[in-house]
């Protein structure tokens, strides 16, 4: 069947034949007229914002996976299976966190097609921190969100043969693909798809491909993308998959979910707060303010997501152990068992800083970019800012098992943006 | 359909109408009778050495998975997938290393058999060891055998999409969770399952239960077996499973293949020389002979397994990516991308002495033993013997990080072997 995107009218009349969606959109099952406004960005998918016009209240998302890359065309063919493995995560994350996974009214794997909560009152993380918004719960959000999501598809909780099995069904060659050259390899290369600024200096280009320590760090990160299947993951859980408002916090667009190391998720969440951390530089001082305290703000929210998460991986994991009578490490003392608890969560914090580094540095010099990066118009100023991301993420790669907790991070970070030099 | 084991001429029948196994046992084809010995060793498998009475250098060997564990019988159900999974790693690991792995002439999924090469003139290297026999080739074919299994199921060498194919396709569920209970759980628990001979300290049996480090390592790998997917593995590779003459090694009894941790193979064949070293101290005692220059011998096989191995291993891999113009790591100056190969091979040299402690602790302590161990008739000294193989172990999985070269675990093994204190 070839592929065509809906008209309104189809749409429309497509979701007016599913119960489930009817009984979201229209008050007491009343056929109106739906408002349908496309809303993707143009990337990958399409989505539809789909409004009933005389009750507004009533609104549903419709995203849609052509077997494209939207942005090329036809030309550029993609497996739909990225529907199935968004819609498969969202099911189960939001089985394991509802109040922070959009509810899924309808699925179509013939259409590729799911139909979800609307977040009308929500907007995306990123533009929030971009404005300078602090959101008081957003990180004991996201702190639960990670342990419940990570801790439930591990080896910790699962059986082994329902966990080996789950693995089996998550894996996502395609996405996967992405991350595995976009993230982990490009960004060391001269390669083609790179951007880099005008200003870099090319020295800052010429340690990220000549570092002997920070390629081998980089490849250690990309091997345990590859080879450790530890958990489900969101697999893309950057500040512009999150939507949050001053109650609410939402994980949206799990396409990229598959069985990885629990670290990609919460280095990808924290190398995001770093990258919003030193670009408040800039974005701190357009109105004439002063960046400090928000940038503080944002080194709380990383120990608060880092500290939270740990409190609550390590509980669920003592209430599962304490319930189900068995533990991982077989019968044990307390304190054995305690001690290696402690030893996972450095091992799993090494983990994450490693990830959090590499996911910085794509954002400054791979193809896709952040916004709070490519919205600095002073071309020094955001090359000065870029290095100092550069800087940090290097230092967290290569020296991620010696940073044992998350507040030598953030000394990290202070001190990486009090930095003056360039490189030279 | 309920399964029944063959009869003898039932099987003789059978083979009869397979025109690939006939031309192995008769010569112009000409009907003649064959000989059936059953010689499993009734633990798991019916297996049978079928020979023609005429001809007997014309012969195969047939092993056929019954649907329960045969040593209980019925009652204990054990699925039959275990044949699949032997004789896809059978085919796999013959088109890799055709001169190590028996030949299968023919498989059939419906009766869980398998007829392969009989290997007449060779023996299990488990007993030549015992025996004092020293195979000149052996250690080299093993180095090589490894290093070409191991490679070319990774992400070094397989594109991502083959290997997560090749990964998903052989997970391996019940062998899986045998491994998991029997090697990296039970053996640190006071589980019923475990063995221990008479005169073993109670200290070194609390030592395993207790001492933190110990029990933290031991999880790590843990872990890291059902974690770490990467590459096919043998997954049972001790030296019951190899079968040697002065010229030619061949390794068997691949049921337990799977996707995991390189180091898992080349531990296990390390632990069993481990075990065999600190064992020929009763053994090359026996006809009042000097146990230590057949002590050297077994050493030097480690040596000489892990540094074939490792060179083997770099030279496929350089090999690999001149060829193909991708590196791992991305493109890269050849020192940035030596210092990554250095790197990779000092991780799995850690994992490989985790995996070879864990290994030789199930020996010990766990169910199932090693006749080198268990034949020593003098209770003290097979105690005094245990105590080191303990405390060799414990070492490895401790210290794994810190031994940077095999030479370190001979200087271990050897200073272990002087060491006349026991447990206290």
């Amino acid at each position: 069947m070839e592929f065509e995107a809906f008209t309104a009218s189809a749409l429309a009349d497509y979701l007016g034949g599913i119960a489930d969606v009817r009984a979201r959109l229209f008050e007491d099952d009343a056929p109106a007229d739906l408002d349908i406004a496309e809303v993707g960005d143009g990337n990958l998918n399409y989505v539809y914002i789909v409004t009933n016009a005389k009750a507004r209240e009533h609104s549903v998302v419709v995203k849609q996976a052509p077997p494209f890359l939207r942005l090329v065309g036809k030309n550029w063919p993609l497996s739909c299976q990225r529907m199935d493995h968004e819609v498969a995560a969202l099911r189960r994350f939001g089985a394991l966190c509802p109040q922070h996974v959009p509810c899924v009214y309808h699925a179509d794997e013939k259409r590729f097609l799911v139909v979800m909560q609307h977040l009308a009152s929500h907007r995306i993380l990123r533009q929030g921190l971009m404005d300078g918004v602090s959101y008081p719960l957003f990180a004991q959000h996201m702190a639960n969100y990670l342990a419940h999501t990570l801790f439930h598809g591990s080896d910790l909780f699962l059986a082994p043969d329902i966990k080996k099995q789950a693995m089996s069904a998550s894996v996502n060659i395609e996405l996967c693909r992405i991350t595995e050259d976009l993230v982990f390899t490009f960004p060391y290369e001269d390669h083609s798809s790179n951007v880099y600024s005008a200003a870099l200096p090319a020295s800052a280009i010429a340690r990220l491909r000549s570092y002997e320590p920070l390629r081998c760090a980089a490849a250690d990160m990309k091997w345990a993308f590859m080879n450790h299947a530890e958990t489900l993951l969101h697999g893309d859980l950057h500040t512009g998959s999150i939507m949050v408002n001053a109650r609410e916090t939402y994980v949206i667009d799990p396409e990229f979910a598959f069985y990885g190391p629990m670290g990609f998720d919460i280095g990808a969440l924290i190398a995001n707060l770093l990258l919003a951390y030193f670009s408040r530089d800039y974005h701190g001082r357009v109105d004439g303010g002063d960046p400090r305290a928000y940038q503080e703000w944002l080194l709380e929210q990383a120990v608060t997501i880092w500290n939270g998460f740990s409190a609550t991986f390590l509980t669920l994991w003592r209430e599962h152990e304490s319930r189900s009578g068995k533990r991982f490490i077989g019968t044990a003392e307390t304190r054995v068992g305690e001690a290696y608890r402690a030893h996972f969560m450095r091992r799993l914090l090494a983990d994450t800083l490693g990830f959090a580094g590499c996911k910085m540095i794509r954002r400054i010099v791979g193809m896709a970019k952040v916004a709070e990066i490519t919205r600095i118009p002073d071309a020094q100023l955001r090359a000065q800012i870029e290095v100092r991301c550069l800087r940090c993420a290097e230092a967290l790669l290569v020296q991620r098992a010696a940073l044992t907790d998350i507040e030598q991070v953030t000394l990290l970070a202070r001190e990486t943006l009090l930095d003056k030099s360039s490189f030279s």
